[in-house]
Formats: structure tokens, sequence, C-alpha cells
């Protein structure tokens, strides 16, 4: 797993359903307009507002619709410990290319210590060769997070299956330090706008929520560095000039309101609550800037 | 509903499971100590790391176990409004009086509407005239919470199904506006150390982890508040004294600590991580100042 992965909405029926066809339709659009890979179920996608039976039916669905399983990079994080083992198995049995887990999040102040051992009980009960764990820092919604010392010894005791992280942490300095620290360790920015700066550091890509926009391009960034092109410097600044057309509004709802200009689809505007459906006001107001 | 309820410590095995023998012993002594009712798997039931089937066996076999049906509040906290649907279902076929429901927690800086229609359509999915809600306001976990203003919005617009709240923001200003501004609000303390001040206020009681200890002090109290003794007040003095043999440690492994000195049950060493074992020093120190 490396380059650009889309942290892939979830589009939803009036009911607050996962909507099968769009999902699938969603999901070639943007390995179409060519993400590597897609995060499915995570922050973006609303994963912990869906039941765990939701989550596996709609990943199982997306597969039977013709999407490659090693292409995705589903999210597992619970709270619950014997939660997170059972969508694990599952994205396993599915044949996904790893799982992107986050941190038990209700409990705040824990300790390094509790979260090595959240982690090692779920490979023991996982009990799986092929799992490949990618540890989801993101402070911004889990409050608690991984150390850079905890990913060190998380790495030294499960070698081969921590393999990586996605940090939503959104300091670039950290995502250097990771870099640099474990260079065995792949490494995806939260966000794209790092995308470049994080590739140069040793690290492996990006996982972005505005990657639902911005997909097309961000490959266009991954490429010209892969190429050794001197364009990419200016590319990557244009990219990261675009995918300001969010700022200020909040970003999954916003996002959604851009889907449902760009499809033309209603559905777009369902979220499950507490998120909420943006305005029509301030959907104009982003489809302009954008 | 009202009074002193103990929010009940979860037994667990070494292999992390619900120990069902010790759960409904220690619900036994605790109502035998003077307990009005018992919160279980709420935040110190350490219920957002059980999976939801866990939960459901667990409080089932506890009323199989003797328990009486109508004592239990049963916590029923879940990001995933499925979830949060699956549980108070169960909680309502287990003929609980009523359930303790915590926001959605993942997703930070929500809006008032989006927890508002977050409820609205728990109540409406959950179907069932029966469903009596208490409000879990903790943000030391939670983060997000009930604002006093979306409080009034779900009292006003589900009479009878929103009835009350659990406080435990630590906060005896807000304790008091929420006796003071909604009459008719069923509202404990978090803490015990509130107790007396609650009832005075027109509020309900506790709901307390610490309870877990001082049941049978935290019901004199009470009992000397409802027969107007002048009494109440040192006495109330003396268990908000007693209680502070926890300050410093964290609160569920100590209050395990405890309870394995009293029982005498290894048992009680056993936690879900990502909360820890108290090391043996510092268990010792507890029982000592206790």
């Amino acid at each position: 797993m490396r380059g650009v992965l889309a942290a892939v909405l979830t589009p939803m029926n009036a009911d607050l359903s996962v909507n099968r066809e769009a999902f699938a339709a969603h999901c070639r659009r943007l390995l179409d307009a060519g993400a590597h890979g897609l995060g499915i179920f995570g922050t973006t996608g609303e994963a912990n507002s869906l039941s765990i039976a939701e989550r596996v039916d709609a990943w199982g669905a997306l597969v039977e619709d013709g999407i490659p399983p090693e292409v995705l990079l589903p999210g597992t994080g619970a709270c619950a410990l014997p939660d997170a083992v059972t969508l694990s198995r599952e994205a396993l049995a599915l044949g996904a290319s790893g799982v992107l887990a986050l941190p038990p999040f209700y409990y705040k102040g824990v300790s390094d210590d509790g979260l090595f051992r959240y982690f090692a009980e779920l490979i023991e009960r996982v009990g799986d060769d092929r799992l490949r764990l990618f540890l989801y820092h993101i402070p911004p919604q889990t409050v608690i997070g991984f150390s850079v010392e905890l990913i060190g010894r998380l790495l030294d005791a499960f070698p081969g299956v921590v393999v990586g992280t996605k940090d939503s942490a959104g300091d670039a300095a950290r995502i250097e330090a990771l870099c640099k620290t474990y260079p065995s360790l792949t490494v995806f920015a939260g966000s794209e706008r790092f995308l470049l700066d994080t590739l140069r550091w040793g690290g492996d890509g990006c996982i972005s929520a505005t990657c639902n926009v911005t997909a097309k391009q961000s490959r266009r960034v991954y490429d010209l560095w892969e190429a050794g092109s001197a364009e990419a410097d200016s590319e990557q600044a244009a990219l990261t000039e675009a995918r300001k057309f969010l700022d200020g509004y909040p970003l999954i709802p916003a996002l959604k309101a851009v889907m449902r200009h760009t499809t033309g689809d209603e559905l777009w505007r369902n979220l499950r609550p507490p998120l909420d459906v943006l305005d029509d006001d301030a959907a104009r107001a982003i489809v302009a800037r954008l």
C-alpha cells in the first residue's frame, strides 16, 4: 500500500442505510481518477456511526460489485476489543491489503501501556499472519493517540503485522519524525497538503478526505514526484491551494455537498447524526469556490 | 428512579470475559448495602470496551440470577445509532426502568442540532412508549456533551420519554441549574459528593462509581435527608471525606483494587485494555487509606 488513497465518503439513503450502488460507483470513480487505494469506513466514511454488520455488509457488496479487495484499506476502529477483532477478521476474509485501526477511543488519559496491551490482545485474538495494521492517529476526534514511542514499541513487538500509520494530527513535524525515526514504517499523511513532503521524507503517500474531490490532482503530484519531475512542487502548491475550498466548513457535510453538486444525486444530502446536513447557501458557496 | 445508584464495576475473568457469578454477587452486595438502583454498563462498568452481545448477555444473566430488572439502569451508549437502538430495545425487553444514553461520542465539535437529531431518530426507531431516557453527560470522556439548552429542547420534544440526566461534569453549578431550570427532569449527580446538595436543589440523587465502595454511607445521607434530620450535613461531610481515598489514582483500576482487597478474589485485577491494572504498591496504598 502506497500512494494516494481517498478516505471514501459513504453515500446513504434517506433512511440512513448505505446506498450500495452509489458507494460502488463512487469508489470506481475515485480509482478511475487515479487513487491508488481506498480508505473505506474511516472518519470520513462515518464508520463509527454504522454498526459492525452494516460495515461488513457494505464492504462485501463493494467487492461483489467489482471493486478489487486489494485496493481497500478498511477502517476497523472500535472501542471494544471484540468488535475490533471481528472487523479485522472480516477485512482479512474480504481480501483487503490492510486495516486502519483506531485506538480504543472512549476513555481519555489512558497510558501507552494500556494502548499497547489493547493492540497486543487484538493481534493475538485475530490470530492471522496476514494481518497488516495501520495505526490511525487522529487526535482531533479520538483525543488520545499514538505517541511516537508507542509506535516504535508496537513496530518492535509485532514486525510485519504493525506496518504503517495514517497521521491526521495535522502536524508536519510529526510526520517527518515518523518517516525518519522508523524507515520501515509505511507513513501516510492524513492530508494531501503534506503529500510531496511526506514522499520526500521517505513516507508513502496520503489518505485524505478531500481526495474524494482531488484524487486526480493528488495523483498527478505523486506521479511527478515518482518521475523526478521539477514540476512536482508547483503541482503540489496548486493542490494545496485547491483543497482550501472547504476551509471554514464542516468537512464531511461539505464534501457530501460537493458530491451532490457533481453527481446531481440528492442522496449525498444524507448524513448520519450527529453530523449535520449543510444548508443550501453554504453548499452553494462551496461549489462556487470550487 | 431516585436515590443512590452505584455505577457498577464489571468483574472479568482472566480472558476478559464477564464473570457472571461475581457480577450478580457484587450487584446483590450493593443492593444489600442500600443502593436504590444499579447503573450497570456505564463508564465504570467498562461498557464501551464490551460488544453489544456481551452487554446484553451479561445483563440478561444478572436478572436470571435474581437481580430485579426494575432496579437496573443499563448504559446504552454507542456511537452508532443502530447500536443504541439495539441496546435500548434489549434493555426494555429486560424490564429495566430506564436507560442511560451517551451522546454519540466519536465526532467532536458537533452541533446541538445534530445531537437532537440523533436522539429524535433513536426514540423513533426504538418505537416503544416504555422507553425512559436518561441523558448521560460526561465530558471528561466524551468531550462533547449536552448543553443545558439541548436538554430543554429534548424534554419539550419528547415528554415522558426524555426523563432524566446523569451529570458527570463535576460542576455543582450546572447540577443546580439543571434542577432549578427543569423541575420535571430527574437529576442524578455523577458523584455522591454532590448528593445532599442535589437533593436540596430538587434533584433526585446520584449515580456514582465510588458508590461501589460507599453505597451504605451514601444511602445513610439520603435517608437522613429524607427524614429531615439535621445529621444529614455531617454525614455528607464524612462521606465527601471518605471518598477521597481514590484521589490521585485512576478511578476504575483503583476501585477494582479495593474490590480485590474486600473480596479476596483475584478476578478483580482484570480490566479490559486500554485500562491498566493498578500495580500492587498503589493498590496497597489505597487500601491503607481506606
